[in-house]
């Protein structure tokens, strides 16, 4: 332990998933530590995934999105401080300088231990327009109350969404549900760019099928306002939308900027470098969440992938060496799962595009099948698409498309494939069977006897 | 190839999942094999997990259970006869005697290999009066439309239900859908003796909040009519049911008399047993299905675990290496699911009981957790109980209850019992997260997390 001024002190940089994380398990396991977490905004501890739902009302109240607020981690010794920014951080002294949003004052405080959770930032593509009222981007609570507070106060009709990630899917969805006429634009040429286009697909229909107008191959190159400052249009390779709201969900980067400053070293696509125990470069500052990068155990190195859950994972073990613990974080396979109306779509391991780009020998299988005992009423079909190493018939990666539900199934093959399993031991697994769970072959076993087959 | 009369026949004893799953696939694999199988009901290859939903009516049809008719399959050149009963196997000769049950002639037909898939029987318990009108099983789809006819001309009002299995569970559901009052006994001290009675007791609140009469720790004594010979009440270990209609479900027993007048070796439990390749001590003979043995990787043993699913995949087996492949059904965990009203149920691999009963070390965990992000509307909450070995954190089996389709989460502990997994590394997977689909601790990790603090 260092013996400076900020000894006993944990700084947390970022109030959200793996901030708040982090000073949680932190304070478990050291009631005697000294734990201040800053954040910008002014919630901490939210469900940010939650954001689009806000939107369409599923959620009704922003503060629905709040798990602790800062008066509850206060009782649990987490000083707390929203619309409070770390400014600069200073590693030889241990400091951070912290700006108070509300009052304007600056001060200094040191640590002994600092964690970096500063998330990611909706990256804004370059180009006119993109300040112009009526324009948002979803990342935080406010941005939500924002867009509500606009779509009560404004009444628009038609709404463009830019990028077709799972954000713009969900966002698109939510407009929709209340009453927007919404096109989606998709500078690929398919929605959901973490999927094969043949799985994609599936989602496109489900937008189309619901009202959304979906543009792929389309980029946006400008937004256009009226006299009054109030957007009015987007201009896109591909045409121009007339637009009341414009909603920018062009992906996310980590927001990195403060660590770099620092001198912390930065690694894959600027996220902030750490190893298994979410240790930076620099000994007693670590990092965790969107702002950081992820251990890929398929790719076999750090990638880029800013979700939820990985937050809270990792800033739990940040947390825990952070007070002292070894904990690691044990990599992703990239998992992702999402829904918009009735389709649910999710993704595990490599897909048949990433394989192909990394070279890796590959072979695919897709099928269609019943989710139910052919005879009891069913939700619907599901497609399922595997792709695995035909030499060795290990699986690397697998899709789902199907009943909102069904895709909750990607679970098996996510742990499948972190576990090296074959297609063949796939099918061997003695998975659940009654009449309104599945049919008496499972997809998934059927979905690996045709993958055998080839 | 023996040379005998039978030379290039497949004769298969029993038409319904292993039977037929046995000679379409034997059929697929050797064209010209000539493939007779021989069926004692009207019904050949229907889904028997599906009776239960015949009399709630989700079923409309007992047509509806049928994959293929007789028809279906003289078409792919399997010959198929219903009401048709084998009476003696006699190995030596390589033969079998049918009996035509409509036309009451017997006749003697030579094989060169054979399938026997005869299925189980419904257990019968020793007491007077199971051969009063208006007291059934539920094993062929005859059962099925003679309980409908029943209630139909009968209109009864009270049910009584011996035995609270899965079977058991799911008639009386069907019972109350169909408005009659209906009481359900178990032998045991809780229903679904297959589940720990810690997760079982979440079963019996569901049925009783539904209506159900559940009566556990009552053995059924005997069943009494009335002066027409018609059932009227229930004598039981704890009292008298007055019931207009009684259904046994105390459990099924390997149909194995055939095999073992043929001197073909029987296994556990009555079954006949086989080897991986679903062969009999009995060179050309083969067995699957309720009928034959099941090797259960946990145990180390022959098992007697008769489901659909097991039925259809020994089948497959045996029809694959009676055509001359060679192919080796891997065994169970022991995964089943059940769901009534709106509970689901599920188990895979050892219980707490079922450990303690085997002397193996185990600890084990329950936990009660939200199925989706708290701020998303949820179908309700699940629990779920990990069995692992305190030694090695070796995970031996698992249990859910939930809301209906959370019980299908069951499959990946399947999966992770398969392979061997320990708490820590199911603790460890990458799980997918969505706010309508998980909380960002989906349960399945918050259950691993909290067995590792053991």
């Amino acid at each position: 332990m260092s013996k400076g001024k900020g000894n006993r002190r944990l700084v947390v940089i970022g109030g959200v998933a793996a901030g708040m994380s982090a000073a949680a398990r932190a304070r478990r396991l050291d009631p005697d530590l000294e734990i201040v977490a800053y954040e910008r905004s002014g919630y901490v501890s939210y469900g940010s995934c939650g954001l689009p739902y806000l939107i369409s009302l599923v959620v009704p109240e922003p503060e629905d999105l709040v798990v602790r607020t800062p008066e509850q981690f206060g009782k649990q010794g987490i000083e707390t401080h929203t619309h409070h920014e770390v400014t600069s951080i200073d590693v030889s002294q241990q400091t951070v300088k912290v700006k108070d949003l509300d009052e304007g004052r600056e001060f200094t405080v040191p640590y002994e231990r600092l964690v970096v959770a500063t998330g990611g930032v909706a990256v804004e593509p370059p180009m006119p327009g993109t300040d112009l009222e009526g324009v948002f981007s979803l990342r935080t609570v406010e941005d939500g109350i924002e867009v509500n507070r606009f779509l009560a106060e404004n009444s628009p009709r038609r709404a463009v969404v830019i990028g077709a990630g799972y954000i713009g899917v969900e966002v698109a969805e939510s407009f929709v549900e209340r009453g927007l006429e919404t096109t989606l634009l998709s500078r690929p040429a398919q929605v959901l760019a973490g999927f094969d286009p043949d799985m994609a697909i599936k989602m496109q229909t489900e937008l189309e099928r619901n009202g959304v107008k979906v543009s792929v191959d389309d980029t946006a190159q400008g937004i256009e306002g009226d006299s009054t400052g109030r957007v009015r249009a987007v201009v896109s390779s591909q045409g121009v939308y007339e637009a009341d709201i414009v909603m920018i969900a062009a992906g996310v980067r980590a927001e990195s900027g403060l660590a770099k400053e620092a001198g912390i070293e930065l690694g894959t696509k600027g996220t902030i470098a750490v190893d298994e125990g979410m240790r930076t470069n620099v000994p007693g500052v670590f990092a965790a969440g969107d702002c950081a990068e992820t251990y890929h155990l398929l790719l076999g190195e750090p990638s880029y992938l800013p979700l939820g859950t990985t937050a809270n994972k990792q800033g739990r073990v940040a947390g825990t060496n952070a007070a002292g613990g070894n904990a690691t974080f044990g990599g992703v396979v990239g998992t992702t799962i999402t829904k918009a109306f009735g389709l649910g779509i999710a993704v595990t391991g490599l897909t048949e595009k990433k394989a192909g780009e990394l070279g890796r020998p590959h072979a695919t299988v897709t099928i269609e099948h019943g989710t139910r005992a052919h005879y009891y009423p069913s939700p619907g079909r599901i497609h399922i698409k595997l792709v695995w190493d035909p030499d060795t018939g290990t699986l690397l990666g697998a899709q789902i498309a199907g009943p909102v539900l069904e895709a909750k199934r990607i679970d098996l093959f996510a742990a499948a494939v972190h576990h090296g399993m074959t297609i063949e031991e796939l099918q061997g697994l003695d998975l659940s069977y009654a009449p309104p769970f599945a049919p008496v072959w499972d997809p998934i076993l059927v979905a690996a006897r045709v993958a055998m087959k080839e």
